[in-house]
């Protein structure tokens, strides 16, 4: 199979890039590398079948181009950042993620491209009422990011049904690993980050009563590649996470063990969200990824424990 | 109270124009005249607190403009034609209704306009199992229109959040009046059109069984106006429509008895629906509607023969 992965030199593109070569597909990536980084592709770049295109989703000459004799397209690319900062322009994640959709679909279609996984996100649902939240709940976005995400997810919608592209909408959990971005620090990162700064003290945004869904890249990589070969529909879309969630004062507790630093003082920001558009508390309804067959073998706590094993691990 | 409404030179822009008029609003009508007409606001011009703005919502400094002092925008510009033909460019609905919308959006937020309703439409849903067709139905567009207005409903919602902007999202039925657009004729103007060019046989698109909810212009007006008098959530989605529907062939029938014809010979291009991403069967569930007070006094059928009635009496 003949793969392209937009935004594959990210943490999870380049987990996925390596999967598929793993298995035997061709790849090529294409990353404008604003978030992804060079050095989590450069494992794969001697291997045979594997292809860099250094480009931006935003020039359609350069989607046409590295879309042209795919056999399915991975698109990932994304500003990858939930987090509105008051200084960012409004329009960041409707170009990026929205804009940068339309120029993929499009390009498939000229291209007689049929095949398209979307990485999709938890942020769609916003607030919801029923937890944990299955497919068919109602969408109601509180970021910008969540809103570009859901405009993505129509256009493919809408492109799968008038030109016969079959399409995979994955809605992530929050996917936690060893890779760390350009931008959009994760909260692990982050307290692992602050505490190197002041072991004494930790800032937490929100009340630290956030409570998340979380999977580990690893796991995630296995579940998107499972459900794209197992799930048969012309639209098919599915919750990729685990069934439970952990808070952000045990993430941060699990930080604090893991480094070894005892009677860490933590502070609250206050409120209810982190951020503003952040949801606070969230589950996925992950029914439906059982019965295809696919389920995380860790929960949200195990993963957490994971990518902070890892991230520690890793060299500065 | 001071409004803007976009797209305010269309069929029910123009009315929603004279409503607002009528009970003492002053009123700002911003269009492009892309399908809007002069005619349809001709009667206004002179009407003290009237004022029309000449200029395209994709020119973002125009839609400052027109967006500054203003209490409520009344966002119905759009491409209105939820048929794509093939020859057509994929990003017309993308960029009419949705970065329009988002334009609207990021004019209300510097100005600080807090009050938006937004005319949506039941193409958001896609093909449903269930029907009547609930609010909380999970959106799944087969249109590039349908996709583009749910992308403009996924911006209100995050920007409602964010910048705490009141949004009310309506879903209409298809609307038919009096008013003809300059692009995109609806099924009725179609039928009457084409058995004046020939009374003896109507091409009918599709099977003839598509099966529609159907509201005359002035009960959307009257419903619109209403939903915004008395929902007070901060974002309050609703289906604006009666309860039943009408089949495309029982329209033909209707016209051709209206217009005096006997023996009309339909015939049918065939297919379920009637042009690709036409949704063949769907009535909207308005118990939420109707739980907030107001109700359609015509059905389906009896909005749809005021319309041709309306329409046979219109000068041409």
């Amino acid at each position: 199979m003949r793969a392209l992965i937009t935004g594959g030199a990210g943490c999870i593109g380049s987990d996925l890039a390596a999967a598929l070569l793993e298995r035997g597909d061709e790849v090529a990536v294409l990353d404008n590398f604003s978030s992804g980084r060079r050095e989590h592709i450069e494992p794969l770049i001697r291997q045979p079948g594997f292809r860099l295109i250094e480009g931006d989703l935003l020039d359609a000459a350069t989607v046409e181009r590295a879309v042209n004799g795919a056999e399915i397209v991975w698109h990932l690319a994304a500003n990858p950042d939930v987090k509105f900062t008051p200084e960012s322009p409004t329009d960041l994640d409707l170009k990026q993620n929205t804009l940068a959709t339309y120029n993929v679909l499009e390009a498939m279609r000229k291209a007689g491209v049929r095949r398209i996984a979307f990485a999709s996100t938890s942020a769609v649902y916003g607030i919801q009422e029923r937890l944990p939240i299955p497919e068919d709940a109602p969408c109601r976005p509180i970021s910008l990011y969540g809103a570009a995400k859901l405009a993505g997810e129509a256009l493919i919608s809408a492109f799968s049904h008038l030109f016969g592209i079959q399409a995979w909408i994955l809605r992530f959990a929050n996917i936690v690993g060893p890779k760390v971005r350009k931008r959009g620090r994760t909260v692990i990162g982050d307290f692992i980050a602050r505490l190197k700064e002041n072991p004494q003290e930790l800032l937490i945004l929100g009340d630290g009563r956030q409570r998340k869904s979380y999977l580990t890249a690893a796991e995630c990589i296995e579940a998107m590649l499972f459900v794209v070969d197992h799930a048969r529909e012309p639209l098919n879309i599915y919750n990729l996470g685990g069934r439970d969630a952990v808070t952000v004062t045990r993430i941060a507790e699990l930080v604090a063990e893991a480094m070894g630093l005892e009677g860490v003082r933590f502070r609250y920001t206050g409120g209810e969200g982190g951020w503003p558009g952040d949801v606070p508390r969230f589950t996925l309804d992950v029914t439906r990824l059982g019965r295809l067959g696919w389920r995380a073998r860790l929960n949200s706590e195990e993963s957490v424990r994971e990518a902070i094993r890892q991230l520690l691990e890793r060299k500065p």
